[in-house]
């Protein structure tokens, strides 16, 4: 991993699945390589990419065959996240092994209304049974998925204990106040992302590093532009612009939404398949997402 | 796994530690002994044994050596859910090649508000992809740790799909009522547990199958044994008893409060050790607890 924390666009990229479920290490590294070549990072193994869905060997494999394949391991942030301990450690170990910018933590998710101090020994332990220096972990809070908040004070208390590793959070809480919270405690060299581009323009003006949001899957030239460009006079009208295809996303179900388009881009029915618990995209709403994506003023063919 | 469904009192079996917190197989087949001497099934990797905190790998193994420790595998109940199917699948299927009673199977947590329809694929992929005939699972229903409820007409839809595999639930959502309705649907040959002993008279009444029950863990005999004569005429007062040792627990943390009588119990302090994100009980408060247990009738040394 490198000495500074990823900025900018990531995509939590969406994994595509074979007829059997599998995922499809083929199909991942051409996407990922649409996604790199628009200035999007690879947030691979995130929420969007049904990472908890998956087995950490199939985690493992998928990140060896993205390196195998060419993708620059600098541009990779995997989710490295997980209910036990000796799976987060074996997979944030893997990504610092291999020279990935860092890795996406989320806190352990079944028990709720666990203890700080609790959490803070998790994420400790991760670094500490890791033991390898050039590890950086993003922090992840999504309470509304993962059932579990990261607050400021752990946030902070992480920070200090381990400065090198701990380097950034992302904020999926939904609330730009919060965001702006976490930029102003001012911890050195630690990037705050926001989890969605609708709060970019606000996060960036902050002191914020950039976003990690779904719909950079779809969208990854202008969102990556804004967090270039956020200084720009005409920065208000970027960020307007992103907002009308993130509003057409948000009328659907997320992950099935934004496969359908993934499929309509590439014209590879096969993106359409999601693992359970989640369902495909019913075909009828298919064609109006995509419609309704052109109209917002997404690059699509048809 | 045997043809008929398990019945009467299952601990969620305490997963003891080591000093690095690697799960010590050698004391969870001594309590797997003692609970059985006490007339106790045993659900390992339930909730209460921090199996979420656990690698399927180190579940694997645990397993096995429970078996070669000579755990009769009819009396075991292992948990099998997961977030990932692969996952589930490996699990599931190694405790039927085993030849445990069953296994009790959590829904996928990750994604909250997953529809019905998801939920059936992803248990019944489950049952197909194990693909042996003496698979037997039983649903589990704990809304307020997974998120994810498993809703009335999601359990009959996979009993009437699966009759021979989906074989009981248990429900831990803490409403008698509805565990009266699960009772009420009459599925043949389909165990309802209660997931507190709390409720157990009231199930046993309503044609219930028994309790998987944290509390298990340290009050075997009593509460198996309620199970055994809940038509005695003094089923009652035995109910009784058993509530006046739950209520004591309820008032601590639960898993480090039983890892604590534990320890009080066998005189081990190293069943004091939880997994993070939990912490392990006050010291302050251990004799507390051990004290009070006391006075609530429970036999403990000292």
């Amino acid at each position: 991993m490198s000495g500074a924390p990823p900025r900018g666009a990531l995509a939590p990229v969406l994994t595509p699945f074979t007829e059997t479920l599998a995922p499809d290490a083929r199909r991942l590294a051409a996407h990922c390589r649409w996604l790199a070549d628009r200035g999007a990072g690879l947030a691979v193994f995130g929420t969007n990419s049904e990472a908890n869905s998956m087995s950490v060997r199939e985690k493992r494999e998928l990140l060896d065959a993205l390196c195998e394949a060419g993708v620059e391991p600098g541009l990779l942030l995997p989710g490295a996240g997980s209910c036990a301990l000796p799976d987060a450690v074996e997979l944030a170990g893997h990504a610092a092994s291999l020279g990935c910018a860092g890795v996406l933590m989320l806190p352990p998710f079944y028990y709720k209304d666990v203890s700080d101090d609790g959490l803070f020994a998790f994420f400790s332990e991760t670094v500490e049974r890791v033991g390898d220096g050039r590890l950086r972990i993003i922090l992840y809070h999504i309470p509304a998925v993962s059932g579990v908040p990261l607050s400021l004070p752990l946030i902070e208390r992480l920070a200090a204990a381990h400065p090198e590793a701990v380097a950034g959070v992302k904020d999926s809480g939904g609330d730009p106040a919060r965001t702006r919270e976490l930029n102003a405690l001012g911890l050195p060299g630690f990037g705050v992302f926001c989890g969605s581009e609708a709060f970019l323009l606000d996060n960036m003006r902050h002191g914020g590093a950039g976003c990690i949001s779904a719909t950079v899957n779809i969208n990854p030239a202008a969102i990556a532009g804004l967090c270039e460009r956020w200084r720009d006079p005409d920065a208000q009208r970027m960020q307007e612009r992103l907002d009308r295809v993130r509003a057409v996303v948000e009328d659907f179900p997320m992950i099935p939404a934004l496969k359908a388009a993934a499929a309509a881009i590439t014209g590879e029915r096969g993106w359409l398949r999601v693992r359970p618990p989640l369902t495909a995209l019913d075909p009828a709403r298919e064609e109006v997402l995509a419609a309704r994506l052109r109209r917002a003023g997404l690059e699509m063919p048809g």
